[in-house]
């Protein structure tokens, strides 16, 4: 027997409708790429993605079109994915940071029919946009006046297109399940991987975000989310962010110390996610210039683990709640969220800052377990580790062309690639990738401890740990180091340093030291090109 | 073209799932009907439910049964909800304050199959049963010490039974549009109509309601559902208390404000919600015995208007915050709350109270309007009010059996029956129900406005405002007063006391003076029998 509740589908159109509807005077300010801070309203940002959902549809684009975005964080980006999703079209966001191939491979892999693009990036889409024989259009995020010349063939300017739109439209009917928006993952070997979102999964990401045990966002908070919409939907917050009616604060391409500590304060930001390497730059500024945090109350900070020493800084000197999180493209992205339990919620000092180097537990809407090479559940004990999987309604179910099949279980579980613990009250911590943790002897030894732990030596500048084939125990690890300049630490300097740190079988059983260890784009440890330097290299035998 | 995201049904019986999982050592502490306070952990709870499910299921009880519940707030009325979706099966709570022939009729016209019933409604279940044929089993929520004599022969001790399960039990792969809870309304005309909730909308009404822009809970909230169980799925809480893994406190059968104030204080509850005649008796228990509330945060109180003095106390003796809110057993049941929008969160004092007297603002996922008789959308200009129209994927589509179809449009809209005004920042105000509204010469008069009004006479102990025909007018209010004891006041008395408080053709045609006004079972003044009375009465001509 059904129930007899209304059949309201789930879609993303309906939250900048219910923005507008309930919270139409609220602002989204972006600082522009043209320069100046620009305001604009929930109604008024709804007028807009409607004119881009009719001229759209004019235009000849349909319900499953994959339409690129090129962008930065700005209104003009976030009602143009309304207004593509609005005719039933895909919102592809690229990242930029990428090489320009890698960015063409994507393309033509997705068929995108159009690009919105920003000023910025309108030189890389040169590149890019005769490469990729599906892109039709490309509309440049500016008016007449900023417009530059372009090689460009079917590029217009944003605002000159919006005008011969009347925003005369009605959004329309879809199946929730309908994809919405597609974001590629680049892992560091293989292909870009495409992930698909549905409008069902989007929304039900949202809801989820808005909770008190993740962001715990309302219509009285201000929100600027500086972690890129090209990044997984901005942590959901393009979503959740009008679904609450909150103020937003769109900080375009401008992420230094100072232009984000000026965003904070003059809009008096209260909730604000992005990576550690974006925060290091404000507690930069803000060591600087002996400014403060009086409106902040709330960061997210995520995307790579959160170091203690910026967590206590955040907490104890500008007095800003962090939130330690946790996510991946293919989870919408958000997988759990570090904020308090009653279990720890009295904690203060040390104590709290052991909880928050965890990346939390996972919301109602994620599902979570860690298990061995074999499938086998894992205990929930803080320090038993193994793969990370996860299952839920904004979890993907496989790849855009059927790659990855092999991380999508038949129960339903995504495998993530990380290696992590759970503690007994539902705290996760990741603890290493699964292709760097080095299997010693059948036991799992993490990379990731060994490495931060090297680099609490005082002579030691960086550190990697890799896993080096083993005769007797498979694989042993080996600690790369970079000396700090004028410093000559030996090995058996840090092996006594490691030592009674961690456990014995833990123990590299040699270390090489390197003028530099490579990294990946995005700044993290190239390990497969380490393991490809070291494949050969002979352990010492005792 | 379809998104790539999981198929995750939304189902009730993964929200206790996730408790166990996540929460599973918080309690459900709950006043048990036999005396004792006794306390159940999520993990616990979860394993009696899936024991309940597996006796359902052994007991020959399969998908789309109704299960009748006939019970207080426990740990028990909610592990046997969540045993009986857990099969497929509907838990129908019942409603103990209705006559027994009322609630004879409402499970026959349901063809409820089983009964769990607590100790204290047992004498009525013993009336009721023997009408309802289709009724197998009746399971009394006590154990073996205190199960009663009975006349009911398929009687059994809810402990008694569970102990013939283990648990080993896989919850039902369910639709999530499938059934799960039923509950019937019932108007002061007509028969009972039965509300159909399914797994999905209360899933995503339990998501909505824990947002902060609704209730707000999170795991570090006591919640305290005073509004019983059988009252709309108890707001809600039933599910999203146990969806944000907060602690729960049930208090069983007791209401009167020196127990609620005892659970409030023991157990340290941080969050609950009720009826203002809840509230009025705990306000009562505080005054008397000179008790605080140093633990309780907010307190939503619904059901009917929430009387400005109510508010002022809570907020400014007690430093509790208080949410108005509305909805209907048909929004499963949440429809509006006030909390504030950033337009509102500086104002203070009357300012603030006058805000607070509306009935705030919808969430999303509530769709919301006011439409005059012939559906024309009317402006939110927070005076003009009409018919109140809502919609959203938690709001009923029909009632079981097809009553009541004409208050279902074609485009989804659920006419409420109520008569309010939204003002420009959405916030709405129910201002009458609409069966009682007077309509004169064309333009709507509120009998609230009036009767609320008019007991503010300090000689008046209860007001009603009634509509009567009119030659010229159709309709024109009549004032029905009981005076306070000893006390004498006259017609010219109360309509002097209205002048100039009200436009001028709002000003109820005549006075009449009774001594007793007819209420309903649930305390509202009965207004038919008011009309009834009346229905000839005359008018004065002037």
């Amino acid at each position: 027997m059904l129930g007899l509740m209304q059949d309201w589908p789930l879609l993303c159109h309906k939250i900048l409708d219910h923005a507008a509807i309930q919270h139409g005077g609220r602002e989204i300010v972006s600082r522009s790429v043209e320069g100046p801070i620009v305001r604009v309203t929930y109604a008024e940002a709804r007028k807009r993605a409607l004119k881009v959902a009719q001229l759209l549809e004019r235009g000849g684009y349909r319900e499953g079109d994959r339409i690129a975005t090129l962008a930065w964080n700005t209104a003009n980006h976030l009602e143009a994915w309304y207004g593509i999703n609005g005719i039933g079209a895909i919102y592809h966001t690229l990242n930029p940071r990428l090489f320009p191939e890698q960015i063409a491979w994507i393309m033509n892999h997705a068929e995108d029919r159009a690009l919105f693009v920003d000023l910025t990036f309108l030189p890389l889409a040169e590149k890019i946009v005769p490469q990729v024989a599906s892109v039709r259009q490309v509309i440049v995020f500016t008016d007449a006046a900023h417009m530059p010349q372009t090689s460009l063939s079917n590029a217009i300017a944003y605002e000159e297109w919006l005008k011969d739109g009347d925003g005369d439209f009605t959004w329309k009917a879809l199946d929730e399940n309908a994809a919405c928006g597609m974001c590629y993952t680049s892992g560091t070997t293989g292909d870009p991987k495409g992930v698909l979102y549905s409008h069902r999964s989007n929304v039900l990401h949202a809801m989820i975000a808005s909770t008190p045990n993740a962001m715990g966002i309302s219509a009285r908070d201000v929100v600027m989310p500086v972690v890129p919409m090209f990044h997984a939907n901005a942590w959901g917050l393009a979503q959740s962010g009008p679904m609450v009616g909150a103020k937003l604060v769109m900080p375009g391409g401008r992420m230094d110390g100072e232009a984000i500590w000026e965003l904070l304060d003059t809009e008096k930001v209260t909730f604000t996610a992005a990576v550690p390497t974006v925060w290091l730059m404000l507690l930069q500024h803000l060591e600087q210039t002996g400014k403060t945090l009086p409106h902040l109350k709330r960061v997210v900070i995520g995307g790579s683990a959160c170091p203690r020493a910026m967590t206590q800084k955040f907490q104890d000197i500008y007095d800003v709640e962090v939130v330690h999180a946790w996510g991946m493209t293919e989870m919408s992205p958000l997988g759990s969220l570090c904020t308090m339990k009653p279990e720890y919620a009295g904690l203060t000092g040390d104590g709290r800052l052991d909880i928050e180097q965890k990346q939390g537990f996972a919301p109602f809407g994620v599902e979570m377990k860690v298990t061995d090479d074999d499938n086998v559940d894992l205990p929930w004990d803080g320090k038993t580790f193994g793969r990370l999987k996860v299952r839920g309604p904004s979890v993907a179910r496989a790849y855009y062309g059927g790659a990855g099949a092999d991380q999508f279980d038949e129960e339903g579980w995504f495998d993530t690639g990380d290696v992590a613990h759970i503690d007994r009250h539902g705290y996760m911590q990741i603890t290493d990738r699964a292709k760097d943790v080095i299997k010693s002897g059948g036991e799992w030894i993490s990379t990731i401890d060994l490495e931060n732990l090297a680099v609490g030596h005082p002579d030691v500048a960086e550190a990697a740990v890799i896993g080096v084939a083993h005769p007797k125990w498979d694989e042993r690890p080996l600690l790369v180091i970079v000396k700090k300049p004028g410093k000559e630490p030996t090995k058996d300097d840090l092996l006594g340093f490691l030592a009674g740190k961690v456990a014995k079988w833990w123990m590299p059983d040699d270390v090489v030291f390197v003028d530099e260890i490579p990294h990946t784009a995005t700044g993290k440890i190239q390990k497969t090109t380490l393991r490809d330097r070291f494949r050969d290299y002979r352990l010492p035998t005792q």
